[in-house]
C-alpha cells in the first residue's frame, strides 16, 4: 500500500506572512474507492488570494473557514485512477474542490469533467473562479459601455487580467494598475492594454491623469493600496466602482483609510463590493457568458506554476509581494 | 415708486464660515410685471445645505452655481401682488425659484400654485426639496425593507428627520444621529426614532452597538463626521448606504479620510451617492410617493425661521454648526 501527502490547516492566520506553523504536513495511505466513489490522483491545484480568508477564523466570513485539523480548502484537476461510479472512468480529467493533497476521493459531488482540447491551465486560470469573478465583477456590475474608462488594479493578476480584456473587447479604453516593468510590459503588449502603471514608480496621480484624459467610468479594484485615492478621485459623473479585494490590506494590522465620500455625492458615484459565493449558483449562465470571448480568443492568459505539494504553503506569501506572474497553479 | 432688497452673490464660496463679504445687498425698485407676467411678494423662503454648492464656483458641480452679481438661488414661496399672466390671480400663494429678494417677477415657469390647507412651512419643508430627497434616497435608491435597521445622520434636519420617519412608517428600527441632546429628544419622543446618538458625546461606537442589537442594513448619511466609521464597519451583509450630504466636510480644507474597503467585500455592501438634480424629473413620480405619508399623519416637521432677508446670509453657518432646529425658513 502506497502512501500520499496532504497539508492540512493547523492555525488560524491572522497577519503578516504566512509560515509553514499553520500547517501540518502529513502522509496517509492512498485510499480505495467505496461504490459510488472515484479515487483522483491530482495533477494541478489553483492558488487564490480567497485562500487567506478561508485559513481566517472570521465569524463573520461569507464563507465558512477551512476547520482546524482539516485538509487545506482549493479548486484542482487530476486524473481518475479508479472508478466505482458509472459516470467517471479511469483516465478521466476531472475539475473539483480536491484540497491540498496528492490523492482524493469524491462521490462526484461538484466534479466536472474536462472538455477535450481544453488544458488543465486554461481550465483553472480561465474557466473556473477567476473568469467568474471577472465577468460577475466587471460586466454584470460594473456595467462597462464602449467607448469608457476602465482602470484595473491587480491587473496582471488571474482575475484582473481577465477583467482588462473583457474591457478591451467591450471597447473600453482600459489602463492596468501593476507591481512590476515586466508585468506592465506583459499587460500592455501581449493583452492589449491601452496603457499601464507600475505601483512602485513616482508620481502615480500624474501617471494616471497622463492615461485617462476623459477620466475614468468603471474602477475595478483587486489590491487597494495607496492610489486607490488617486483613481477615486478621477472617477467621472455615474461611475461605477467594483471592489473585489483589498489584498495590500490584508496583512495590515491597522488598514489603510479609505477616500473621503465628497465625490461620491458630486460625481453620483456607485460601489459595490461582491464575492463569488453570492454569484456561483449562477456559475452556468456566467460560464455562458464568459464563453464566446475565449472561443473568439479574447483571453490570453499566463500561468505561473509551482512544484509540489509543498510550494503552496509559501506561494501564498506571492499574493502579498505580487511577485507571481499570471495565475499562480501548484503542479504535483 | 417703492424699492426693495435683494441679495446678490458677490464672492465664490471656498472654505470657512459664511460671510456678509461674499454678497452685495442692493436696493432696487420694485418691477411692475410685463404683459404674461406675475409680480410675487416673497413670504417665506428656504436655506438648503444645496446653496454651499451652489456658491462654489466648482466646475465639476451637477448644477451651474450661481453667476457673479446674480441674485442667490434660492425656492421660496409669495403671494401674488399683481399679475398679467391669465393662470394666476391676485392673491394666489405660490412656490418657485424665487430667489433672495422680496419681490420677484415670473413668467408663470416652474411656479406652482400651493394647494388650500398647505401651510408655507409644510410646503418647504416637506413638499419640496427635502421630501423628494428622502424620498429617492431612501425608498428607491436605499430599497428598505420591514424589520431592518436604518441608521440616519444628521436626523434632526431637512432630509433626515424625514428619512426617519420613512423607515419608521415602512416597519424598521430607525437610530439617529444628531448634534444635541434636544434634538435627540425631539426625533425620539416626537417623530418616533427607536433611538438616538448625540454625537458630540462620549463613546459613539458603544452606544451604536447598544441601539443596533441586529447590526444595521440601511446607512443613510447626511453629515460625514468620526460616527462615519463606526456606522459602516457595523453594516451587516448586502447593506445599502446611501450617500446624500457631507456637511461635516465642506468646510474643511483638508477632508476628513473615510473608512478602508475591506468591509465592502466582507459583507458585499453597497454604496451610491446621489444628487436631485438628476432626479428631479421624476418630481410628480416622487411626490406621488411620499404623499400617502404625509396624508397618513407619518411625516412630522418642525421650521426654523430666522426673520429678515439679510439673516439667509448667517443663517447658512447654521448648517455647519448644526444649531438649527429644524427646516431652515426665512420669513420675510
Amino acid at each position: 500500500m502506497t502512501s500520499y501527502t496532504e497539508i492540512r490547516l493547523k492555525e488560524y492566520y491572522r497577519q503578516g506572512k504566512i509560515t509553514p506553523q499553520l500547517f501540518d504536513v502529513v502522509s496517509a495511505p492512498v485510499p480505495e474507492p467505496e461504490q459510488g466513489e472515484v479515487l483522483i490522483k491530482q495533477t494541478h491545484m489553483s492558488l487564490d488570494p480567497a485562500m487567506l480568508g478561508w485559513m481566517t477564523d472570521d465569524t463573520e466570513s461569507y464563507i465558512p473557514p477551512v476547520q482546524l485539523g482539516e485538509v487545506m480548502r482549493s479548486n484542482g484537476i487530476g486524473e481518475v485512477v479508479a472508478s466505482k461510479h458509472s459516470d467517471f472512468a479511469e483516465g478521466d480529467r476531472v475539475m473539483g474542490m480536491l484540497g491540498w493533497r496528492e490523492y482524493a476521493t469524491s462521490d462526484g459531488q461538484g466534479l466536472t469533467k474536462l472538455q477535450p482540447g481544453v488544458s488543465e491551465e486554461m481550465a483553472l486560470s480561465v474557466l473556473s473562479l477567476p473568469g467568474l469573478t471577472a465577468v460577475q465583477g466587471l460586466l454584470n456590475i460594473g456595467k462597462p459601455k464602449a467607448g469608457e474608462t476602465l482602470v484595473v488594479t491587480g491587473a496582471a493578476g488571474s482575475v484582473g487580467s481577465i477583467v482588462g480584456q473583457l474591457g478591451k473587447a467591450n471597447g473600453l479604453r482600459v489602463i492596468g494598475v501593476v507591481g512590476s516593468d515586466e508585468k506592465a510590459d506583459w499587460i500592455v503588449n501581449e493583452l492589449g492594454f491601452d496603457g499601464a502603471i507600475n505601483y512602485n514608480t513616482p508620481n502615480l496621480g500624474a501617471q494616471l491623469e497622463a492615461l485617462t484624459p476623459d477620466k475614468i467610468d468603471v474602477f475595478f479594484e483587486n489590491t487597494g493600496g495607496p492610489i486607490q485615492d488617486d483613481i477615486f478621485n478621477r472617477m467621472n459623473t455615474h461611475g461605477r466602482i467594483v471592489v473585489c479585494g483589498m489584498i495590500a490590506d490584508y496583512q495590515a494590522e491597522q488598514p489603510r483609510p479609505g477616500p473621503n465620500w465628497i465625490p461620491l455625492i458630486k460625481q453620483r458615484i456607485t460601489i459595490q463590493g461582491f464575492a463569488m459565493p453570492d454569484h456561483l449558483h449562477n456559475a452556468p449562465q456566467l460560464i455562458s457568458q464568459l464563453m464566446p470571448y475565449v472561443e473568439a480568443g479574447n483571453i490570453k492568459y499566463r500561468a505561473h506554476t509551482l512544484e509540489g505539494l509543498n510550494s503552496a504553503i509559501d506561494g501564498l506569501n506571492l499574493f502579498f509581494s505580487g511577485e507571481n506572474k499570471g495565475k499562480l497553479l501548484v503542479e504535483l
